[in-house]
């Protein structure tokens, strides 16, 4: 286990009528909020009603940036920045998925520097305070609600790049799995796959004596596998909703990473298909891991594969470790496909061998090198993981 | 699964030098200090000398409480509070196990009082604020760093009771594996059972659909059955030492515990049972833990016995659930008495017949009635408990 520090304060309020203790948790930080949301599902679903409710009857200022993309882009960014510095919001509200808190954590960072955002998103501002932030949780995927990380797309230069600053983690996040009743299948299913693929991105590493951290991330990815299902198939069973929303943030907010080094393969590549093809994370990342893990199958990771098969999918162990193995990346293949419905190739998506070797290429750019994680990546790797999802 | 608040924002630095930061992470919130510690344990280490140099080095002015007792008394917190108000103290920093970071809460929130601070723990004065107090751990056993609770004892009184306050939930915790190398067999076995302990006071409940805090809690106890033997047998394995001193943070912090209802009956018993006869708490545990299961098991609570002896120790599913159970219980009584090497009845701690009943009724007393958790065990069942443990 390598040293590490592990700090996660944002306050989780979590279950059915969290939203009474928004105006009271907001008033610790500020008064004047700039409220932001994607494509107005918040308002079909009456939780926007409610959240200006509760603001008005607090006498809390507000402002709103909306049309949030689901890869949210860096204009939208922007437009959010100006809004706070034109009405001198001091406290920054994201009411939605990942998406929406993602964007939010770079309006919140950007509105304290007067550069272009997206010099905090490729590193060249260092962010060293940013607004306080407070979400308000919709969908069950990216865990952004309880950590430090934020993913934004520049469609300019075909970018999707993730930053991180402890400045942005959010001081609060009300959780209530009733406002995710309303997600779509097709998004329920692409939650599940990136919790799952989150789980596994620090699941995946050899011999680090995390073991600990491991028996938890079994124990992520078994809730999933029992639920996804389900709130696939019954979505407004509250258990199950529940159960994958409170795994959501702990798929990624460093407790299964802790002591570990995490080199986050999968997420590299799909990173470069969203930027490409502006297809749903979830989905991308469910075709490419089954893919990358028979592609990284071998003497020295097949251990740690058929554990993950006995562990999660209880798979009995035979003497043929690699058999085990395989047995395991079928499973989670046939549960993205049979139980979760998700689309297994990239063909499916209108995917097609084009841009390729520009993704595999820009993969190992913007990852400056090779993947060094559970193994190496080349851009040959990458390149054959891309045609394997075809 | 239940509404909760969950909020631990204690930062962890984790590993092999991080007392290097110490002065730094004090200096954020005072430069007064009262370092606390037990018996002198640590002079024997050098870690005491390494806590002096870097306060000296970093010009942070201090005073010592020492000599706090393995179930630590009120007389000392009053000691400790003593100092603090004379040299004007704004810093309280346990060097220890639980039983001096407890205290040391204690001392941080009688700080702030005029009234005795036995008045805290029994609920007459309620804490409104705390001075801060960072960490430094040698044992894992009560997960004391990162969570909100203490127990003190008042001998006079014979009763040994919990306190919580989010006031006194430690700003900071260095857990370094490497200190608990010198501590001694008994106790890394007491250590171990403890975490055990509080990990199944938070699992075993009955139908609340927490399922993934359930498999996260399985994972602890996985974690406890591989590496406990490990630290045993050879001290200075530091991965196994790292294992059980993360676990031991995440088995109490609060997340095994989310949106259920938890009674913590074993704790409860055990509490008298060292009120009485100040044995070491994590022994009393282990003994306690197999015998209450026994007891305990039933048509409505065999399931959840049977799960536990498939997930945690790998038991081999029957046709009869009640043999299984059984077969789970037995494991886990072998696992202390076998692996942990520790003395599995009353008698072998010298405690006979003479004070059971009186200890029973305690029990209830101390709960406020029965206590309604697994099973709502009321006078007669704990003193069956006790009897069974002789």
């Amino acid at each position: 286990m390598q040293d590490f520090i592990y700090q996660v304060d944002t306050k989780i309020l979590f279950g059915h009528d969290q939203l009474r203790n928004l105006s009271k948790e907001i008033k610790k930080y500020g008064n004047r909020v700039l409220i932001c949301y994607g494509g107005g599902s918040i308002k079909k679903s009456g939780l926007y009603d409610k959240v200006i409710k509760e603001l008005e009857e607090n006498d809390i200022f507000y402002k709103e940036l909306w049309d949030i993309e689901p890869n949210p882009r860096v204009e939208s960014v922007k437009r959010g920045v100006e809004i706070v510095k034109k009405h001198s919001l001091n406290f920054i509200l994201p009411v939605g998925g990942g998406s929406v808190i993602d964007c939010a954590k770079l309006v919140a960072a950007g509105a304290k520097v007067e550069t272009d955002p997206w010099k905090i998103v490729i590193g060249e501002e260092i962010v060293k305070e940013a607004l306080p932030i407070g979400a308000i949780l919709t969908i069950a995927a990216t865990g952004s609600e309880m950590d430090k990380a934020s993913v934004i797309t520049n469609v300019k230069t075909k970018q999707k790049l993730g930053w991180a600053s402890k400045h942005v983690l959010p001081k609060f996040a009300i959780m209530n799995p009733e406002y995710t009743y309303t997600v779509p299948k097709y998004h329920t299913s692409a939650g599940v796959a990136d919790i799952m693929s989150h789980t596994m991105e620090n699941y995946f590493s050899l011999n680090d004596g995390c073991y600990m951290q491991d028996r938890m991330a079994e124990g992520i990815l078994k809730t999933m596998i029992k639920y996804g299902p389900i709130a696939y198939n019954d979505p407004e069973n509250y258990e199950a909703r529940a159960n994958i929303m409170w795994s959501n943030s702990w798929a990624i907010n460093g407790l299964l990473g802790s002591g570990k080094s995490t080199a986050w393969s999968v997420h590299a590549m799909e990173h470069e298909l969203s930027a490409y093809y502006d297809i749903t994370h979830g989905i991308g990342l469910a075709i490419l891991t089954p893919r990358w893990l028979k592609h990284v199958l071998n003497n020295e990771t097949v251990e740690k594969i058929a554990t993950f098969g006995k562990n999660v999918f209880e798979i009995e162990e035979t003497s043929d470790k690699f058999e085990d193995a395989n047995k395991a990346i079928d499973a989670l293949y046939k549960f993205f496909k049979d139980e979760m419905h998700i689309p297994m190739t990239l063909q499916e998506l209108d995917i097609d061998e084009t841009h390729l070797r520009d993704m595999a290429k820009a993969t190992i750019r913007h990852k400056n090198g090779p993947i060094k994680g559970f193994q190496t990546l080349q851009e040959e790797d990458v390149y054959e993981i891309y045609k394997m999802s075809l």
